[in-house]
């Protein structure tokens, strides 16, 4: 695999362009009854012919028995080899509320969360308060003043909320306060190396002194606190691919981790058919587009296999939303697999389709698990799609005399 | 993968014979009237028993979307991670020739090319001048004395030459003055660090003297200059692979390749059953051979499909040269695509088959992209491929205890 300094030699600025949609959690496992997967039991006639115009693959987000999570997924996707460019919970949430990150700023995501009378934690979302209620107790997180950084408290959806500290000398090599379970006590944030000394001792001050704020907000009376990490500083997209790209992404993270990678943000709603429709409507103005479906996803964590089912039907139905305005390669895959058999993302190779008129043809004529592991991409390393990408677009020039 | 070093510690040598038959520019794209590729219209049936016997997959010469220069490609094909050691364009040019390099010459690849009175580009290649005339004009290049370095012209075909810097503290570390395209002027020499100031100072005053002297030999009158490159100094393949390889290429570019590696280069003519007559004359002198064959990658820059397609199928009568010695392993592949669709190389992976009495037959029956692309080896990254020819070969030891 060529280094981005590498891929950066032989990209080129042109009008060709590029469409990746993401349908989250896309592939799936079979349902027992019928030995079908939720791709393959949808009637999917416009992906199947996408798939027999196109070419097939299979593609590893990270490497094969490895369940990725939504950065390191999408950064794959985007270009960028996930076990090299890390970016924290912190970080991703902070994007996706569009935070202005300082240079040397430390994220964290947080939850509100109740603890009962002996401190263990009871319900690590403090029941799902509303979304005005979080503001009102971030209101009073803000207010804490401790010596050594400056702290800012931003409300994100329900329980959510960011953590910044902004100061000298932090690090995100910090542990989690957050148990990821019920029943146990908040964890102490311990450094994990000398570096991050400084960043967990103030995030375990801050914890205290929420809990002495919080304590008469019950179902929401304290906080767990994730993800301490620093912005990664991620070459843009612009800068290796030489592309003006876009997202069109209803959900923050997927928003954050989009702007990450230098792409402009477009106004969307949150429908499927809002999605496509702001990609006729700015289809002019770019030339990568990145568009993210989540229901997928969630049906595929509800373990709700109809709702996948039909939710990929929908998406079918819509695709010639995307497919009429003929773009010159349109890739479709997803950021990792959420079988509903599983409730849960995992590690299972995901179908992927790629169209161009260069994409050399293979014998797959419907878009499945099964049908795309005999495609002619193969089993493939999901980073490796960008450069697909651009070759197909005919953006790339030859590597090496 | 393994390192070469590691690779090293466990070949062995031994009796059996390697053939690496490497048809430029294998793979191709289907036309649009037929949906076949060049390979799958062509009739080879002696091919199609190599598939049937053997084993058959899909190699990507460097990695997914990228489009191998010539020497990645057959770097990769002899052992050689193409992303690592790194060939310039006028090592290559030096090779081809069988110039005699010492340590730490530069050298580059020239045209002779033509410029207006503006001093404009006009033609990059002076009209493709016959290789006399060039040689005439070279001797006079010849002549140009600078401080700091000797300077050595050498003719290539027709409008190339090579230029070998040589003196004391020279790297490649320079630009190319040749701008690639007409009706712009030859660019300045540019060091890329302060490593290669020397090269680039020498290379601008060299181009200068070179103006002055072709002044009245139009087409011929002036030279664009690219590749700066040092010898990379590779690990031969006789050191690696314990191997004592011959080569049997017609082209300069392809014996520098082979030599670059340490083969031995044997003689042979052009055409397709002078080169397999090569290696039945020189059959018990060596272990390995790599057998390259040109005019499928020409026909293919040509656009020309049905001349490709009829190449393929003179290999394919010839290849009973081949198979009648029996070789342990026997290799056919490409050390890139040539799509005539296209005119030019691509990045779409290249048709493999590797019969030897261990290779593990799979289902595969005809040599072609579609059928490649569900073979018993994948789809995989063309630097395995000499190990797997040294396994098949039993010329592998154990990894490991």
């Amino acid at each position: 695999m060529l280094s981005l300094e590498q891929l950066k030699e032989i990209t080129r600025q042109s009008d060709s362009k590029i469409v990746l949609l993401v349908i989250d959690g896309l592939g799936g496992l079979p349902r027992p009854e019928t030995g079908r997967t939720e791709l393959e039991t949808a009637h999917t006639p416009n992906l199947a012919e996408l798939a027999s115009k196109g070419t097939c693959g299979l593609t590893d987000l990270v490497s094969p028995g490895i369940t990725p999570g939504s950065a390191p997924g999408h950064l794959a996707l985007f270009g960028y080899d996930p076990t090299k460019f890390i970016v924290g919970r912190g970080i991703l949430e902070a994007l996706g509320i569009d935070f202005d990150l300082k240079k040397g700023d430390v994220a964290a995501r947080g939850n509100l969360c109740t603890i009962d009378e002996k401190g263990l934690v009871t319900d690590r979302r403090a029941g799902r308060i509303s979304t005005e209620e979080n503001a009102k107790l971030c209101k009073k997180l803000n207010n804490i003043k401790l010596d050594g950084a400056q702290f800012i408290v931003a409300p994100v959806k329900e329980h959510r909320f960011l953590l910044v500290l902004r100061g000298e000398g932090l690090t995100g090599d910090a542990s989690d306060s957050d148990p990821e379970q019920v029943g146990v006590a908040p964890l102490n944030v311990v450094a994990h190396s000398s570096k991050g000394k400084k960043t967990a001792k103030l995030a375990n001050e801050f914890a205290a002194k929420a809990k002495a704020l919080l304590a008469d907000s019950h179902p929401a009376n304290m906080v767990l606190l994730r993800g301490f990490s620093r912005h990664p500083n991620l070459p843009t997209m612009n800068v290796i691919f030489k592309l003006n790209p876009a997202a069109i992404a209803a959900y923050p993270m997927y928003r954050g981790l989009a702007k990450l990678v230098g792409m402009k943000l477009l106004d969307t709603g949150a429908t499927i058919e809002q999605e496509f429709d702001a990609l006729a409507k700015h289809y002019t103005e770019h030339d990568f587009f990145f568009i993210h479906i989540k229901r997928t996803d969630s049906t595929g964590e509800d373990g709700n296999f109809d709702a996948k089912v039909q939710t990929l039907e929908e998406i079918d139905r819509l695709l010639p939303k995307i497919t009429s305005l003929n773009p010159d390669v349109l890739i479709v895959t997803g950021d990792h697999s959420t079988p509903a058999m599983l409730k849960g993302h995992s590690w299972h190779p995901v179908p992927l389709v790629l169209c161009s008129k260069w994409c050399r043809t293979d014998h797959v004529r419907e878009f499945g698990e099964t049908a795309c592991a005999s495609g002619g991409l193969g089993r493939f390393p999901a980073v490796e799609v960008m450069p697909l990408a651009m070759a197909n677009a005919l953006k790339l020039t030859k590597f090496g005399a």
